[in-house]
């Protein structure tokens, strides 16, 4: 998430609460997650393994929640709940802003598309040129659409992230994180209907150019998909996935979060992925493996019969 | 289902056709199911086996197809067809009311609810305080929502019970029991884009305090969640299951109905829950079983070619 | 797809820019799939490997990307590209109409039948009496929807075909085929909350009548189902698939495209379905096995240790 004007990393530290460790003449850009981040955004890491990775990372200012050395050049922002810390910045910079009207007056919307009856969309959306988005299709607040994307009725684009963390002290054990990312869809992309479409964290989920999802499919948080990917009815992708151009998931195929799906790669029907595959390859079973030793496998299991009747009978 | 006001045991058999036996001074309180009733409620038995269950349950008034000697201080309704005898009353003491608009005059909004635009809220419902209702959801008649809950787009609360009874001498073979349970979303629920939560046949499907769902998350009539659960994308849970406080289902899950999964238990994605899970354990697999030993079991497998080569090779 | 009137076939060419082999005298009456096309309709084959299905089938006059001998009495119309010339009849014959307003003024609807608010019912859409479509449910141009038929909340009738003609050459790979055909819902049928049931590419997707599906089932398109099916949440069943009567799916079931399953066939929950099954049978697994040996074999798998025991212990 980007500011719409630079904020000093001060006032930063003022909004949240933290001390401020570093250069303390910085001005923040924006939010991003570590995998993302460019200088000027800013970062949060409340676990001691993500350290290295979060100060090290291209994040200018880095909110933390224990004082450590401070690299050189950034900002440290130091404050025991750094979740919450982040959930703060969120509400400040960008908050939840109830609909006034079904079609937001601050949505850009491309001369040539065709918007059906019954839709909603949210603030500050920008929809490109030569679309058709289907009734009862919600799109919420900042969400961004190409050109010549066709969305289906009773889709979903850019709900909140799935992302809670356990306090197991409270008595509701589950703290939300609000959630700034976006949806970005590319153009030429054709959505089915009833999908669901999360927005990222901080950072945006993405639908490559040329992509075509059919009927019921989720896609988690941050998740950010190739060109020319083809998924059938009722795939299923977790948060922060990666998935390379031209990778074809067959019906009810569930993908883990945090992994990435090579280029090329296929994934037949039913399939569970819970960790990352290599692309030009043809994947089956749960947990996926190349379908070619799934199937040997499968054949095999038919044989325990015949080597039950082997070591017994002799 | 309670009443508006008690009714009867007379008013009752007389409506549904019925040789009443035993107490004929009993009122009814309302309707629900053998596992719910309490004192005052009307149930329904259509199969012997279920007799005794009915008979020794706290309903005080039965609905059933066969005569048989009435406990002290209760009522028997003996009619042919006590389903049909249920239906029927649905339809006298809820009947369908069709909306006059999006938003009916007698649903009852907490002052600080943010409704969005296209928002479907039927007759009777209740939502409380502090709640965001995001656009395109559907909340049928009756529904009961708390405080602090969010819902996102596109979801639907309280449909009909999936519940149909097999008449095999007729040309359309399922007739639909109507139900008159209630959906019951508790305080600090957050409920994902795309999920389906139906109502209870007459008894109330309850989503327990804190729970969080992703989206496309689809739960059967009459099921019973804890406080504190967290079900990832495309779960689908059956009819009148227990789910404990604190279960965790990852996404795609698939949990069958009448069972009960144990507080504290895990179930990995895609597995399959056939019958009742013991609490505080991890699941996986088709049926679930216990995750360290399902994994044991897939290395075997694995080994079944090395079996071959030692039995075939000596 | 029928045409409002019959079509010369010499227009046809024209409009495709295709060379005309044989009766050039014939009408075409519509356009239709090779396993369904009855006399006077189109058909298109552009794989060598189903020439002779398109030629030998009922259909009149074929498109085709090679010059072949012309059946007795039929119409050849050879193009390099039939597949964008079916896409040029369909923009033409059935060219997408946006809405006006929610409900269309060409839409006929049954007196009886129950419309609740935030319903979109397209252009052409023919509803019978005595129904209820629900909140927010979406009802495509064309659709046929017959009596008694419950539609709850959220559904989507007659979206898109999800089919695509993928073309290497070009930087977007995946060129749509645009579909004509419709959806037909007949008597007595109940469709849950969350469904998406796509219309097919020419012919129909029919869904037969008594059949009962739960919610956030998908029926890819030209799928025929027959009639009293029951098929439990979340259900898949892909593109022009045949299910006879009868048939019951449990949760979760995956079905693929191009199969038949038969008449009384139970499938159980989760199971995938890669090819057509025997009626009369119950089946489970993926992929789907007769249960009574699937569970054997999950028998088996338990002894693998205890082989391994006997094989190494003596």
């Amino acid at each position: 998430m980007k500011f719409e004007a630079p904020v000093a990393v001060t006032e930063i530290a003022a909004i949240i609460g933290a001390a401020l460790e570093g250069n303390s003449k910085l001005m923040a850009g924006g939010i991003n997650e570590i995998h993302k981040v460019r200088e000027g955004d800013i970062s949060f890491v409340d676990f001691e393994k993500y350290y290295d990775a979060a100060l090290n990372s291209a994040a200018t200012i880095i909110i933390i929640n224990r004082k450590v050395a401070c690299p050189e050049g950034k900002a440290l922002l130091v404050t025991d709940d750094p979740f919450s810390a982040f959930v703060s910045l969120v509400k400040r910079f960008r908050p939840f802003e109830p609909a006034a009207k079904p079609i937001s007056d601050t949505a850009v919307i491309g001369p040539d598309t065709i918007i059906q009856p019954n839709v909603f969309i949210g603030n500050h959306v920008r929809i490109g040129n030569n679309c058709i988005i289907h009734p009862n299709v919600t799109i919420y607040d900042h969400s961004v659409i190409g050109d010549n994307v066709i969305i289906h009725a009773g889709t979903v684009i850019g709900a909140d992230a799935f992302y809670f963390k356990r306090r197991k002290e409270r008595d509701v054990i589950y703290d939300k994180l609000e959630s700034c990312g976006r949806v970005v869809i590319e153009d030429d992309v054709e959505i089915g209907a009833g999908c669901t479409i999360d927005k990222g964290v901080s950072g945006d989920t993405i639908i490559g150019q040329g992509t075509k999802l059919d009927n019921m499919i989720h896609i988690g948080h941050g998740t950010v998909i190739g060109r020319n990917c083809l998924f059938a009815a009722q795939v299923g992708i977790g948060g922060k996935a990666i998935i390379e151009d031209n990778v074809i998931l067959w019906g009810q195929v569930g993908v883990s979060k945090d992994l990435t799906i090579g280029k090329d790669a296929i994934v037949l029907a039913q399939s569970g992925v819970p960790s990352s595959l290599e692309g030009s390859k043809t994947y089956f079973g749960y947990p996926a493996e190349e379908a070619r030793m799934k199937r040997r496998e499968l054949a095999w299991i038919k044989r325990i019969p015949e080597i039950w009747e082997k070591i017994t009978n002799k």
